[in-house]
């Protein structure tokens, strides 16, 4: 009972959060309003300049956006990381500093985004999801937000989750190329780190399959059939937010030499080929989850042949017998056989003989 | 039985209605005729004039069309509103009036269009489907005609639904962008209200499939099939109406640089991601709803298999155990055991053993 | 019996007829032959000739092609409507009068064609099918044959079907634009009133799903099984008419400047937009279909449940107490019970209590 | 058995020869070797010759490659059409002497090709698949190799198959279009003969698909169930011919007019019309054994139900009335109702009131 | 017991390994890991010069790469095989010497590539995966990175399969077309090599297919379904590295004029025609193990069916009969067939025909 209660937990927590969009539909475009999960999460920022220089590296909390925000020196890049976005005026401020269209802080505030990739005048947007998996293969998913400008980069998180933390380490390294390839390689980077978490989470899928399949072996259950349906909810969850993101990174690679120097897109098509490597494991995944459910059926389905099976043999065996038990129990007052000397013992002989002759045409035709 | 027939009253509600036009086929093209849901609704209009400055708003109900409709003053918006459409007579005034074509008279009369958009000289043509869903997530939708000419706007409506209250609220405020921004902005913000409209119904959409799935947990019955098919054709219907709304908001973003501004494309482009948006999550509900159906017909399998064995199981325990029971209530004369004094007692013992055994050996084999 | 036979017949008559040009696979290219029904259908021609002015309308029977056909005056068209093809001389005569291609000719007797259009030195040749449907929605279709060259239309029928009589009474009309725009207009008129004879037919389509639908409240049957894939073939004969129709309309209304208009061609795309929501029409429809199908089967699993679920709860309640019979009437000479005053009283309670406490059981485990 | 052997034998003669090449794995590409069915047919040719005039006919067996090969005259067409591949020597042979590419050799002799047009300098070089049915409409095709030179044509059979002898007769027509429009018309005449092979196989597979069809009335067998499979194939085999056959038609229709004069290419467009047409052909073939599938299943699970209906109402009409025998053969001494005169015939009273009542209870509930 | 051990460990030996790149998540990109199955093969490599004359044939193993690297002689090619990928040092010293990419070398170490060509400057790179099936068409693959440079040609293997030692042979003969025509030709035999392993992969694929189906005869059992799985994996797998390796091969044969002589590319589009073949082979033997799992569904049900029939066959016999002798073994005073004399052999009588008769009734229904 806990176990199915727990389930139904499992599954609502999963459920594709379909429509946040509905509780603004009152509202004027334009409105700016945090549309995410409810966070208790205060907004955090960190400011990071860098440059090639090893002492170039300067990374300072941002605790008030009131406060002046450093123009870059010749050469360096700027890293706004924000974490947490219930506190809508931080990003309004940010936002207005660096230009930023109502409609991208609109899509910024909004974390229920599809992967995309959009060119303003002197900056790109582009928004894509981070994905990881619980212990059961179940998918969460936030949205990460990067604005790309000539020689800064903002990011926009929901929660801290440490995914870029490997990026900041890079950045203490005074001979990574980070360093040294400014802000279109770090958005990269972001992506390349993005991108890895789906390989991750595929990890975690692909064993969680395999588990269920093992588990196979003690005849299937009702639990089987749920584990199935999950499995294939996080396949779509993955699916979903890997889709746009391919073309998101195609359109990157492709169409934006703008922002990206011919060096950094053989990196970003290396990227693409990542997403795309991605969308057919996806895919294949989903062959093996449709194909477990098709085991499951199937199992099911022989099992039920096998009770089947046994119930008609057990039922043609005994019915004649006790046809035979029944009519030599019969009270007629002329039935010869009954007052013979051996014939019970015939009828038992007789009985013995028809339960094996059944038997053996049962197992002929490999009834069992 | 109540229940049986309600279904089947929403069933009919819900079928998609089809074909409308069959009613026309005799008709010559061109013949002016309403064809719609038969409604009662009384043709109102009202006439909007709206420009920048603060007291530049001017509301007014259009009783007669006939009466003189005002030029719009410099740099000022008109809107025209047309709330039912049985008064074939007052439409073919306001497009003659405003040198529609008679196609375009037509299809805003016949309000089974799919959207789509078509240009004409000196004015934009749009039809898309207004959604809305009861509360057992059955959809309705009607037709909402939008004409865009240089500085005025025309919609026509089957019946007032409120769905552009907002709009005219906004208009109220001086400061809102639509006073400032004018013809093509407020198409942008009808489009935008129409599409939140979407969010709505697949946000109920969804709740219905939650509900469906935790109704499982009793059982599944015949009930459950007909809810399943009720949720996939509402999905089928909001499907039906969004795919070509994309399709038509795609064309207004990407090809109408004449009637739309590139300030408010940008807008537009905003809410084409939201149609997109949109579409993956019908697609997602369409799979929760294909896999509800699986699970539906797997719960049934499996409670079919438990009866199976259920019945398999007694039937091999009882079977064997009356056929003793018949041997000695046989007649023969010559049977020892009747005679012994404890025949009796140890048969029953050889009874239970024989139960046990066999109960044993189904718990082993899982059975139960 | 009958039921079933009639059935059969139905199926009959509704296949698809697939192959008829395999009578023709040991002919020549360019043998004229008629390839179609065999039909008894005279062959009839009639010959309109008509203009702007109000009376510039001559109607006359074509007796005898080999009479000389008269040139339209300036500003005049001429339209031949040709019914029946069995005489296949008179097609000829006609063809070579209009300096059609002998592939021409041959695919205007050859009544299996796709819909198509093609364009020729001079003219342009157009054939799609008319549909029909009778009262159990079995589809039948028919060859219609369009010629348009600079001031003629020919038509060529299988038979008089009466589709075009609307047509032939607009010209009476000298009112109607028919009368004023010619030919290329004459061709839209028809076009439409083609694709407004499939309105009606998915109309009886869906009529017929809702009957299927409503007889399914007295229990599945393996009628409805028939009756599912008579749909499922109407709709696919749809379909096959349907899917070249709109192509070759599309190709009509996009690429032929030449032979219409740009005022005719703002109709075609008004033809075109129907053809489009036909086809959404029969998706829809055909997704219906599958669902009556999956409620079929799951109704029939729903039956198949409850037998099994009565067989179920039958033996189990009636084994044992009949095993307890048994065992009382077994001729132990030494059974107590049997000697008792109340015995058999005690017993009969004992089978009601069994019977109780498990009907309670099932009742409890919700199996009736 | 027998029948089974047959099936088996069938299946294994229709099984889709897949993979030929690898025979070939180990070899150098470059190398000429046989790679067909075992074949023991001489490898014949014919050479024709002929041109527009009355007595511009020549034919003439080929012994003997080696021999010189006539030029054709001026405005002659010659055609070599070779039987049997075995002899790779004549291949190579009159390869050499017509100068084609060693991969054109290659893929001459190497029959499991897919149709394709390839074209090289001064020649086009097309194979395509010629189909047949045996009776069971299972498919059988070999590959037809053609190379259309300036003024010769090159054909390669794998055995004699008549098929091209309506060609053959029509060159003796001293009238025939062939005679007078050499060599790219010679080459539409042999698409269109092979083309139409297609229609004849389609129409053996869809007598075939009747034939299931109407055999269902007699109850559904695994029987039907290999013939299903079997149909499914032929119809994959028919496609696999097809869609490349249609490919490359219309490549040759659109992209080869160095080869054919405008006015074959004509004649190419009405093939390539018969290829679509016997496109959707096969597609609705396949859905139709596809619901003949479903048919099959749907029966055999109706039959289920009905036996099983069977099985409960014989089991829920005789176990109580076997109880109640059972109770009245109990020995207990003190049974009342054993001692009243009428108690047996109530008793038999009783028994058919129940099996009344069940059975009534039965027939109301639509059992049966 | 051991058997489905057996399988188990089949199954996972055989799943297709998704995400190695999963263990790297973690590192910088730039990183060079070898990321494949643990081996330890020692990296080994051969360096092969040749040229159009007989004598130019220089074959060495290649023990030290800090050695000085010949410079190709003019006219000459040189081939570098590399097997076995565990000593990165040595893949980096050669992308050191070629001036290949960091992202270059990264793929040739990550050994889960999909199939692809990236070209850079002054060189091509190729990735694609030989496939080999063991006994039971289970698929391995491994992966052949191969860099065409102007006279250079480098191969990278995971481990020596000899699947290029027919080339190496070749290169021996002073005849072949490789001698002559060096570096781009040898890529397209390299590749040549690769397309033909996948043919005999899918002939092995294709007798399992036929060996399951011959199993069939014996009656479907749960091993069947486990094959059929594998059979689906293993055509997944091989579809998988076919899909991008066509695409790839296309991308060569069509764009990549600088790399590749016209010459060759007749061989290419030789060797893509073969891609297509295979595709068609692989969606046929998809469809063939589809259909594979429908028998055996249908054979399951079939013979659920066989054995709910002999049940209710055995027990409407039985339970009649057994009714009549329980009525006859009622102890009630009063019945008076039991005192005639011939009582008991009438009702034995009347039991053989009740036998009979309901024999012979379902015999006329054909239940067997």
């Amino acid at each position: 009972m806990a176990n199915r209660r727990a389930r139904a937990g499992n599954r609502r927590t999963q459920r594709i959060r379909q429509h946040p969009r509905a509780d603004k539909a009152g509202l004027q475009p334009g409105t700016l309003l945090y549309v995410g999960k409810e966070l208790t999460q205060p907004t955090l920022a960190t400011l990071t300049e860098f440059g090639p220089e090893p002492d170039d590296l300067h990374e300072s909390a941002l605790v008030d956006v009131q406060c002046h925000l450093p123009a870059p020196r010749e050469g360096h890049t700027i890293w706004i990381n924000v974490h947490g976005l219930a506190n809508t005026e931080f990003v309004k401020t940010i936002g207005r500093h660096f230009g930023l269209h109502p409609l991208v802080q609109e899509d910024i505030l909004n974390t229920e985004q599809r992967a995309k990739v959009e060119v303003y005048q002197g900056y790109l947007f582009i928004t894509a999801r981070l994905v990881h998996a619980d212990e059961t293969a179940n998918i969460e998913s936030e949205q990460i937000s990067i604005v790309l400008g000539p020689h800064y980069v903002l990011t926009f998180q929901e929660r801290p989750t440490g995914s870029f933390k490997g990026i900041r380490e890079a950045l203490q390294n005074e001979q990574s190329q980070l360093r040294r390839l400014g802000a279109d390689y770090l958005v990269y980077s972001l992506l390349d780190k993005l991108v890895d978490r789906y390989f991750t989470v595929l990890e975690a899928v692909g064993e969680r399959i395999e588990a269920v399949e093992d588990s196979f072996e003690d005849g299937p259950g009702p639990d089987h059939l749920g584990e199935i349906q999950s499995l294939r909810r996080s396949l779509l969850a993955v699916k979903r937010g890997l889709w746009p993101l391919r073309e998101m990174i195609n359109t990157l690679q492709r169409d934006e030499p703008d922002f990206f120097r011919n060096e950094t897109q053989l990196y970003l098509r290396d990227v693409y080929d990542h997403t795309v490597q991605l969308i057919e494991s996806v895919e294949a995944l989903r062959d093996l989850v449709g194909s477990l459910q098709d085991t499951y059926l199937s199992l099911q389905s022989h099992r039920m042949n096998l009770q089947m099976r046994v119930l008609t043999v057990i039922t043609t065996i005994f019915m004649p017998l006790s046809l035979l038990a029944g009519i030599y129990g019969m009270n007629f007052e002329n039935i010869p056989e009954l007052h013979t000397h051996n014939g019970y013992f015939v009828l038992i002989g007789v009985m013995f003989a028809i339960a094996l002759a059944l038997t053996g045409f049962f197992k002929y035709r490999r009834w069992f």
